[in-house]
């Protein structure tokens, strides 16, 4: 990026090199104050833009959708108020412009689930992943399945599991395989997936296919997000019809959703094509953004990584997963699959990380092959501009121990 | 059933022998007439009671839930209400009672998706099917998977693409396996599934397990379900992460919901077990129905079965579905899986009964291997009492051509 001089914000916080919420951010959350009711708002330097207050003062007009406890509705409104309102706000929000707007500082603020999650997919389109993994539970030669260069593989994941950063996890109970049938214990494989989501913005009806140029139209924002995963009631519970309770503990994502707009600098190709796709997975033009992502286990990065490693972008993904006729909604949440680059520190998940446990990775005071009770992984992720950055924040969770 | 003098109604068609809808079903829709909005109501003969009116008219209390356009605020008071309704409603029904009621004739109603559809899981508890199937996909030596006696395997579904009875369903376009690589082209394997559909009638929280005491509770009652199918599709992608497209071109359920209250007196058991279960899956009694179900193709029905065969219980199922602490919700709907008796003309979808397309059945007028564009798929059900039953209705949808 080449802006020397990028716009700057009447909020000074906003205008720090290495803060997330710039004005040309401007991320969606739903947030709360004490004894007040959850509400729309907008992230900037360290303060939330109050947009239920906002409109309430004529300020901005989104037809009372930000009083809404979740952006639901007014991600419903359409990609032309999603435009208008981020017009608008960059006016409010720039040197020179209201200050008289209405904010709260995010020190004071609790964050909620920034939309009702009305579906959630899970893709597996990093290459590497999908290789590493493969090996682990399938072995080498059956490690990438033959479809996997030709459609972006998901499955239909759990919504009502999906938390705000922020929410504790428990470890949960479960059957694993044993030397003679299962054994009902404590999840002793506990892992991350490092994600993103894209959360889907508008309709598309039942018996219709989307394309890839609409499906990209079609998602208003990312969001960061973590796919707790339970490895070994995975392995003995996923085939023949694929991952249920493993993922069902909890999957976590950020409060806050960063617009496909405020994304457009930094836009960029994935992993290179090593097969022609069919028509309807086609993209005009490249589909994935320039996003630099890490993980934490409590206090060390371990993991560092980059969107554009992954091979199926979510536009793709959307396209695909209504290629049968399924209708998407408004609040469809598509994770993205885990994002693990070629090399051991660039991947984003443990399973992958230790070898499924043959190598210990090393955190300050200790040694871990799985997380452990207490553990806390936090993710993070930025595109970075020239002077600027467009940052999600944190995602992160604490795990519990089980419930025996 | 030993009742010789089953209680009778003051609406005369819900007294006959062959009736659906006698006094002791009151199975719950929802439904509109001309004009009028969606709204809640109880199929008693060939008449609908407008629940709606009737709590206006002070007949019946549930707290104003009854106009709603869906079922699932009703659903989510309680069984205490459930159960108070009910009684209610046999009181009002029944000879000597409010023959004011409000009601209109089922041939001047429309029908509507009786509940939003939370999140929707499918099942696969039929070991018949789960068999057969796993022959045609995998070979005999790999058809049962390793732990599919020791847990209810299941999959998330796609709640958006489920419809009520009537509903037309397009046949699908997508991948499926070719000599070299994937092949772009409309479902040649068109399939049914013969469920039922539990609707699950309250929460449970994130991070706590539900027993199989806990989960009958929570079970509100069953629709008759068809998971449409596109064998090719799902053949090529459900590996290694299970069904995803194969699955979402359409499931329609029946437009009433049966009680268990009004099952209750059909309780049995179901399919031997081959060996213990781990205790959080263990039913303190039995925990299946004897309800017949038969499905036709056009006009000839080719399958008839009973919830009988099956090996697991919806109440196991929902016990499983919340074991790693998955949060359930009112409105979640899960398919009990293809319900397929051990002969060919017991089996509940034409992958098994055509063996993959090597036997075609004779249908009026022709033959069949998979389901053609303008062929009809109907699915029926009831319960035998003695000189009544409790039926389910019908379960219908016509295939139309694919969209190139």
């Amino acid at each position: 990026m080449t802006d020397k001089n990028p716009l700057r914000s009447h909020i000074a916080s906003a205008n720090a090199p290495d803060c997330d919420f710039p004005i040309q951010n401007l991320p969606y959350g739903v947030f709360s104050t004490e004894g007040g009711a959850p509400r729309c708002g907008v992230a900037i330097g360290d303060r939330i833009v109050d947009l239920a207050k906002a409109e309430e003062a004529g300020l901005i007009d989104a037809q009372g959708t930000f009083s809404q406890p979740v952006l639901n509705d007014f991600i419903a409104l359409g990609r032309e108020v999603w435009d208008r309102t981020r017009a608008r706000l960059t006016e409010l929000l720039a040197e020179g412009g209201a200050e008289t707007i209405p904010t709260v500082a995010m020190a004071d603020a609790q964050m909620h689930l920034p939309i009702r999650v009305t579906e959630f997919t899970d893709f597996y389109a990093s290459k590497n992943h999908a290789f590493n993994v493969g090996v682990l539970f399938r072995g080498p030669e059956n490690a990438l399945p033959p479809q996997w260069t030709h459609m972006p593989i998901g499955y239909n994941g759990r919504a009502s599991s999906v938390v705000v950063s922020g929410t504790d996890i428990r470890r949960p109970m479960g059957q694993v395989k044993g030397e003679d049938g299962p054994v009902w214990t404590e999840c002793k494989r506990l892992d991350l997936e490092l994600e993103l989501g894209a959360i889907v913005g508008a309709n598309s009806s039942m018996g219709e296919r989307v394309s890839v140029e609409q499906a990209e139209e079609m998602i208003f924002g990312y969001v960061l997000l973590n796919d707790w995963s339970a490895r070994d009631i995975q392995a003995w519970e996923y085939q023949p019809l694929g991952p249920f309770q493993a993922k069902a503990l909890g999957t976590t994502i950020s409060p806050w959703i960063v617009t496909t707009a405020a994304l457009e600098p930094f836009r960029c190709k994935g992993a290179e094509r090593v097969n022609p796709v069919l028509p309807y997975l086609e993209e005009k033009r490249p589909g994935f953004f320039d996003i630099n992502l890490e993980w934490a286990l409590n206090d060390t990065v371990l993991g560092r990584t980059n969107y554009n490693v992954m091979y199926w972008s979510s536009a793709q993904q959307l396209a695909h997963h209504a290629v049968s006729g399924c209708p998407m909604r408004v609040g469809d949440l598509l994770g993205t699959g885990t994002i693990s680059g070629p090399s051991r520190d660039q991947t984003g998940a443990l399973l992958e990380m230790t070898e499924a446990g043959k190598n210990p990775v090393e955190i300050d005071g200790g040694t871990r092959i799985f997380i452990e009770d207490g553990d806390s992984i936090t993710l993070r992720g930025h595109a970075s501009g020239d002077g600027y950055r467009i940052g999600f924040g944190e995602c992160a969770g604490k795990v519990l121990p089980a419930q025996q």
